[in-house]
C-alpha cells in the first residue's frame, strides 16, 4: 500500500511486517476514526486545521515504520539475541496505527463533565479486547495473543523496552506526528521539527534490563531540542489559542447544560443514545460507543438549536455560527488573585443575565515544555564517541533551560457582551506590575 | 483580520474593502460551509484531503486580495477614469469568498441523480439574493444594491470586464486557490505552480470596451504554463483517481437507490427533508436546503446501515467502512467497443446477483487542459516590450501543445467480488494494440 | 558519512558499498570540483545559483544510493543471478560521484572557441584511468579494475544495462540531481519534481539481454512526467534566459579574443599556462588541466582588464562588473530570415565601432522536451499490473504531445549601446504574424 | 527589477524609493560581492553554502523592502509629521544593500592576525565615502548628502531611530536575512524563522525621542522567539561546527606563517599586494583593497602550494584538498584547566614535530542567545491592545529563559596525526562528572 500525505509525502506500508497496517486499516473501528476530527473544534481558530485522527494515525503508523527501519539494525548490532523480531514490528505498527482508535469526538471535554464516562484510552483496551470488532477479529487472525500484546503496548508495556516507549513515551511516534500534523494544518509552522535528523540520531544504549533509546550526542542535538521547542510552540500557538479555548468553553458549557437537563430527566431531542447512558451513568458497549463520531455529534447540535431549553439552543446556535467565549488574560494578575477574579466573573455574568454555571470560568491551561524523567526508561540519554553518556537535560543548553518551568495561561472566559465589565472588573485589580 | 492557513501561509483582510471579508465570513451561510468538504469522497483515496470549502472560500478572498494589490495600479495607470473603484474591491472580495456558498455535500452527485434537484450555482444565487438570509442582510448593509452586483459577479458578470474573468474565468481566484489547496492536501504536490510569479506576471491590456486581463510574455510564461499542467495533473491524480471514482459511484447507487425507494412512496428513516423532496420534485426553501452539510448527510447514511432495503443498506455499511468499487482501465480498447463492455459488464454483474443499476457503470472522466477561448474577453493575451501581443496558445510552446486535446480516462465500475469476472469479459475484446 | 544538503535535506552515505564515496570524495580531484561553479555565468542571471559541481557530485551519487535501494530488492525478485552484486553498487556510486571529475570552468564555452581542446567528457576518462592521479589510485586500492570499470560506466556501459542507463542515460542520477539543484537554487521550482515518488514508481522489466528500466503506470506516470517538464521548463528559465545567454556571450568574446591574440604570439599576463596551450593546438597533461578551475580563471579576467588589448581588456572590465550583452527575440521572424539579420547585426554592429567577430552574433538554443528513444535501452517502458506494457510516449497524454518537437530560442546578441539600431533592424522584417 | 531567489522566491525592487537598488547593484563594488562567499571556509563543512556576499546583500535590501512596506503606514498612523520621507526609504535601502561592503575575503581570520588591517566596517565606511568609488559617485547622483547618510546608517546611526536599529540592532534586516539564508544553503533548516508573521507583528511605540520598534503580544511572540532560536541554533550547528572550526584554524594558521615570513622580509609567490601591505602595516588605498575577493585569494594559496616554505605550502596543500584541523570537545572539563590543557596540547603536538604556533590552539566559542538590551532603543517591546507593555524578556516564557546565559563551545584544535595523543592527554585530566 502506497499513500500520499501532506506531512510526510509518500507513505507505504509494503514490507511483510508492514502488512498488518493496511489489514488493520480495513476494520470499521480504524475506518471510524476518519469521523474524528484530530484538533475537535480548534479548526475554528485555525480554519486549515480539519483533519481527522485517522490521518494522524496512519502518521503515527508512517513514523514508526521508519522508526523500526532506523532501529532495527542497531539492535541486531547489540548482539545475538538482541534483534527485534517480526513480532516485535508487527505489534509496534499496529500499536501505533490503532493508540487512538478509543478516542470519542471531543473527548475530553465530555470526560470533564462526564463524570461517568471512562477514559478514551479505557476505550481504546475496550475496542481492542473486544471480541466483537472488527479491529479485535483482525489482530487475532495475525497471532491469537495479539490482541492483548497491542493492547498493553499502547499502554505502554512490552518486553521491548524501547518499543514501549515509542508507542508511549517523551518521544513517541504519536507524538511525532501530530506535532508535524497540526502544525503543518494550523499553518503555524512551528511545530516543524527535523524528524529525518531525529530519527537518523537515535541510537541504542545498552543497559541492564534492555537496552534503552539514546540520540547521538555529536550529531542528534538540536533535532531533539527542535522536537520539545515544537511541542511548546503548539501548546502556546494552537492548543492554548484564545479561540480555541474560548470554543472549547461553548461546547463544555452545552455538554454542562445537556447533562443537567438529562439529570432532570428529560432528553432533548436529537440527542445520540450513549450521551444519555453516560449522563445517566450507565454502562455503554463498545458497539454503542463506536456509533459516536463528530458526524453524530454535529447532528445533535444542529438538533438542540431547536430545544426549548434557551441555555442549550441558544449555545448550540452558536457554536454552529462560531460566536464563541471570549477571553481575558489574567498574565499581567497574582495568580493569588484568580480565585477572587473568578468570583467576580460569576458575579458580572449574573448581572447581566447569564447563569455563571455555563457562562464564566477560569481556565487555566499548562504544560511542561521538558518534564524530568522519573525512570530511567523514561529518560533520553546522550551518547558520543569519545565522551561519557549524559542525560538530556545535562547535555542540552536549552533543554537544562526549560527544565521543569511550567508554561501557563490564565484567563477568564465569558459571552462577548460582557466584554466591558470584565475590563472594569480586571481594573479593580492590582497588575503585578 | 488575521489567518494562518496551510496554504498560503499568513491570511490578512486589514484594508478599508477587504473588511467585507470577515463581515460575510462571519454569517451562518458561510460559516456553514466548515460543513462541506471540498473534496466530497476524496478523502478516501487520500487520507489528508479533509479540508472544508470554508478553508477554499477563505483562500480564494484571500488570493482576490493579492490580485487586486496587483491589479490595482495598473488599472490607475491606464488613464483617468480607468482606476478601480472601492466598491469594485468590495464586490470582488465578497464573491470570491461567496462564491460557492450554494454547495451542498457531494453536490454534483445528486445532482445528477436528483434530477429536480437545482443546480449549486441557483443556489449561490438564491442565497444571496434571499432577504432571509445572514448573507443577503450582511451585503446590503454594507450597500443596498450589493447583493444584485454581487450574485452577478459571481456568475462572471461586472462592469469591470476582467475582475468579472478573476472571479469566474479560465485564470480566476477559485482555481487558484484550488489548485494549490487540493494539491497541498492531497499530498500530490504536482499543482503547486507559482502563484506569486503568476500574479507579478498579470498586465493589464487595453482595448475597446475595457481592459483585458494579460500575461507579460518574458516573465510570465512557465507560470501560466505551470497554472495549467497543475490543473491538469490534479484532474489526473485526484479527480480522476480510482479509487475516487470508485467512492462515488458508491455514493451516486445510494443516492439513485434511495430516489427508487423514494419514488416508490417510502421514506427511509433518518432521510434529511430537503433530500425527499428533491425525490418528490418538490420546491425546497433556502432555509431547508442549507440545513443539508456533510455531517447531515453522513448522519443520513449512518442511519440507512439499519435500513430494510438490502441495497441501500449494504452500501451505506460499504461506504461507510470504505468498501469501494474496483475500476478496470478500458484505455486499451477501442472507444466503439465502449457500450458493448458497459453492457458486458451488466451482464456479469447481474450474474453474480447485483442489480446493474446499482453496480454497474461505464465511467467516463474527461477534462479539456487548454479549451480554446470562445470570446476575447476568456482569451489570456500575452504581451512584450518590444513585440506585438500574441495570444497565449501562440506564445506558448507547452500551451500550443496542450490546445484542444481532451484528456480522458474510460472505465468500468463494479462491485470487487466481480473482478475475475471482468477480466474475462476484457479478454474477449480485442485491445487497440 | 552523514551530510546536510539544501536540496535532498540528509544525505547518507553509510553502507559497505557506500563507503567508496568518502573514499572518493577524499582525493585531489574530486575535492577540485568544489572550485567549478555547476551554471557557470547563470549565477549573473540568478545570484542564487552560485552551487558548485561538488554539490551536485555528492547529490547525484545521493541519488545513486536512493535508485540502488528501490531497485535492489526488484532485481534480487528478478530470479537467482540477477541480483546486484556488491561491486555493481560500488560502480554505481563512483561513477555517479565523479561522472563530471573532467569539468573544466565554464567548459562548453572553451570547448567551442579552443577546437584543440579535448571535451570534458575526455578529461572525465583521463582523469579516472591516469595512474598520477589521487582518485585512480583510490579506485584501484578498491579493486585494480575499478578505474576501466568506473570510466566505462560514466559513459554508459556496464555489465548491468540499467545501472549503465542510470548513470548515462535519459532518466539519470545527473539529471535527477541537477534539475532539482539547478531550479533549487536559482529559485525557478519549476524544476522540483517529485523525486521520492519517481523512485518508488521504477520497476524493472525482464527483457531478452537483461532487465530494462520500466515504471509503474498506475502510479508513476505524473512523476515521470513531471520529471521531463523539469527538463524543459529549467532549459527555458535559467539555460536559455537571456542575461545566461548574453553573459555567455561576453565569455565567448573574451576567450575567442584571447584566443586571437595568443594565434598571434602574444600571452597576455596573468593567462594560466594551460589556455596557452590550447590556444596553439599543443597537448596539456592530466595535472596542469586539473589546475584550471574558476578561482584560476576569474583570477585570469581580472589580470585581463589591464591588457594593453582594447577588445580583451573592455570585455575583462565589463563581464567582472556585470555589464553583459543584449539581445532581442527572433520569435516573430521566419528563421529563413536569420542569415540576412545575423548579417544585418554584423553591419550595425561595425557601424558603431564594434567588431563583429567579438560583439555581434545569432544565438539559436534549442532542446528536445522528449527525445524519441533510438534503442530499446533507453526507452523507459510503462508497465502495469492487468495490462500490457507500453512505450511512454504511447502511455502519457502529455509526453506524447511534447514527442519530437524542439523547443526552441533565436536571438540577436550584442552590446547594450547598439539596441536602437537593432530595433530598426528587426523593424525592417516582417514579423511572420 | 524582479529577482529569483532561493530563499525569498520572488524579490523585487520596483517602486520609486526602490529604484535605488538596481542603480547601486551595479556599481563594482556591490558587483565584487559575488566573489566573497558569505560562510568563507564553512562550505567545506555543508557543501551547499556557497552563497555569496551579494546574494546576501540583495537579500537583505528585500527584507528591508518588507519591513517598510510593513512600518510606513505604522509610521502614518503615529500622526502628522511621523510618517517616513521617501529619502529615509533610499536611505534604508541604500544602507542595507551595501551595509557588507567592506568585506574582504575570509575577513575575520585576517583581522585576528594581521593587527594593522582595519576591521570590514572601516572598509565600509571608507568605500561609500571615497570619491573614486562607483558606488560613491552613485550615491552621490541621487543626493549628494547621501554617501554621508548612508554611511552613518550603516553604523546604526539615522534621524529615524527605528529605522536605524533595523539596519544595526537586535533585529535588523542583515540577521532577518543571512538566518534564512545561512540554514536554507546549509540544509541544517533550523533558522527558517517564520519572517512574514514575524514582520506582520511588527508595531511602533511612541515614545519620547522618537517611536521604538515593537511587537503585538497577542500574536508576535512566537515569531520573536523563533528569530532568536534561530540565531541559537544557526550559531550551535553551522559557525561552531567542529569542521568549520577546523578549517577556519587552518587558515588562519596560513595567514600567520604568511604573515611571519613576511615579517621577515620575503614575499611568498603568488602573495596579493595588499595581503604584503597589511603585514607590513602599510596603508592600503580602498582601491587596492577592493581588488581582494575569494578568487584571488585562492589563486593565491594555490600558488602557495610551490613555496618553499614547508608549513605554508603544506597547510596550502591541504586546506585545497580539505585537510582539516581536528577537534576535542573539552566541555566535559572545567574551564579552570583550559590553560593547562592548551599547554599539554602545545607539547604534544611539538613531539610530534608540529610548530604549536600554526598547530595547537584553544577554540573558545561563544555567543549569547539574547543580551539584555544596553538601551532602550535596543530593547524590543511587546505591546498589547488591552494591556500595559513589557520587556521582550519579561513577556516571553523562552527569552526569559535564554536572557543572560552564554552558549560556550571550547576544543582542542590540531592535526588528525596527533589524535591518540590528545585523547591521552585528556584521559590525565578528571572530567566535571
Amino acid at each position: 500500500m502506497i499513500l500520499r500525505d501532506p506531512v510526510h509525502g509518500l507513505v507505504s506500508f509494503e514490507g511483510a511486517a508492514e502488512s498488518v497496517v493496511p489489514r488493520l486499516m480495513d476494520t470499521p473501528e480504524v475506518q471510524r476514526l476518519r469521523r474524528v476530527r484530530a484538533l475537535g473544534v480548534a479548526s475554528l481558530a485555525f480554519p486549515g486545521a480539519e483533519h481527522s485522527r485517522f490521518a494522524h494515525a496512519v502518521g503515527a503508523a508512517h513514523v514508526m515504520t521508519r522508526f523500526l527501519a532506523r532501529v532495527s539494525p542497531l539492535a541486531a548490532a547489540l548482539g545475538p539475541g538482541q534483534g527485534l523480531e517480526p513480532e516485535d514490528a508487527q505489534d509496534a505498527l499496529a500499536a501505533a496505527l490503532v493508540h487512538d482508535v478509543g478516542h470519542g469526538p471531543l473527548s475530553h471535554l465530555f470526560e470533564e463533565v462526564m463524570p461517568a464516562m471512562p477514559a478514551h484510552e479505557t476505550w481504546t483496551s475496550a475496542i481492542v479486547l473486544d471480541p466483537s470488532t472488527g479491529l479485535h477479529r483482525a489482530l487475532k487472525s495475525i497471532d491469537p495473543a495479539m490482541p492483548e500484546r497491542v493492547e498493553r503496548l499502547v499502554h505502554g508495556d512490552h518486553r521491548v523496552r524501547y518499543l514501549a516507549r515509542a508507542v508511549s513515551g517523551t518521544f513517541d511516534v504519536d507524538r511525532c506526528d501530530y506535532l508535524l500534523r497540526d502544525s503543518y494544518m494550523t499553518g503555524t509552522r512551528y511545530g516543524l521539527y527535523d524528524l529525518d535528523w531525529l530519527l537518523r540520531s537515535l541510537r541504542l544504549e545498552p543497559s541492564r534490563g534492555g537496552a534503552r533509546l539514546a540520540v547521538d550526542g555529536s550529531k542528534g542535538l538540536p533535532a531533539v531540542e527542535g522536537y520539545f521547542l515544537a511541542r511548546l510552540f503548539i501548546y502556546q500557538q494552537v492548543y492554548f489559542h484564545k479561540a480555541t479555548r474560548g470554543a472549547e468553553a461553548v461546547l463544555r458549557a452545552i455538554f454542562r447544560r445537556l447533562a443537567d437537563i438529562l439529570g432532570d430527566g428529560r432528553v432533548p431531542a436529537g440527542t445520540p443514545q450513549p450521551l444519555v447512558a453516560f449522563a445517566r451513568g450507565e454502562k455503554v458497549s463498545v458497539g454503542a460507543y463506536l456509533d459516536l463520531d463528530d458526524n453524530v455529534l454535529w447532528c445533535a447540535v444542529d438538533a438542540w438549536r431547536a430545544d426549548p431549553d434557551p441555555v442549550l439552543s441558544s449555545l448550540a446556535e452558536e457554536i454552529q455560527a462560531r460566536v464563541l467565549f471570549k477571553t481575558a488574560s489574567l498574565d499581567d494578575f497574582d495568580p493569588a488573585d484568580d480565585a477572587a477574579l473568578e468570583a467576580g466573573l460569576r458575579e458580572v455574568v449574573k448581572k447581566r443575565g447569564f447563569e455563571p454555571r455555563y457562562y464564566a470560568s477560569l481556565d487555566v491551561a499548562e504544560v511542561l515544555p521538558y518534564e524530568r524523567p522519573t525512570s530511567p526508561d523514561e529518560a533520553l540519554r546522550v551518547v558520543y564517541e569519545r565522551r561519557p553518556p549524559r542525560a538530556l537535560e545535562r547535555a542540552s543548553f536549552l533543554i537544562a533551560r526549560l527544565l521543569g518551568a511550567p508554561f501557563v495561561r490564565r484567563r477568564l472566559v465569558f459571552p462577548a457582551s460582557v466584554r466591558d465589565d470584565v475590563d472594569a472588573l480586571l481594573g479593580s485589580f492590582r497588575p503585578t506590575r
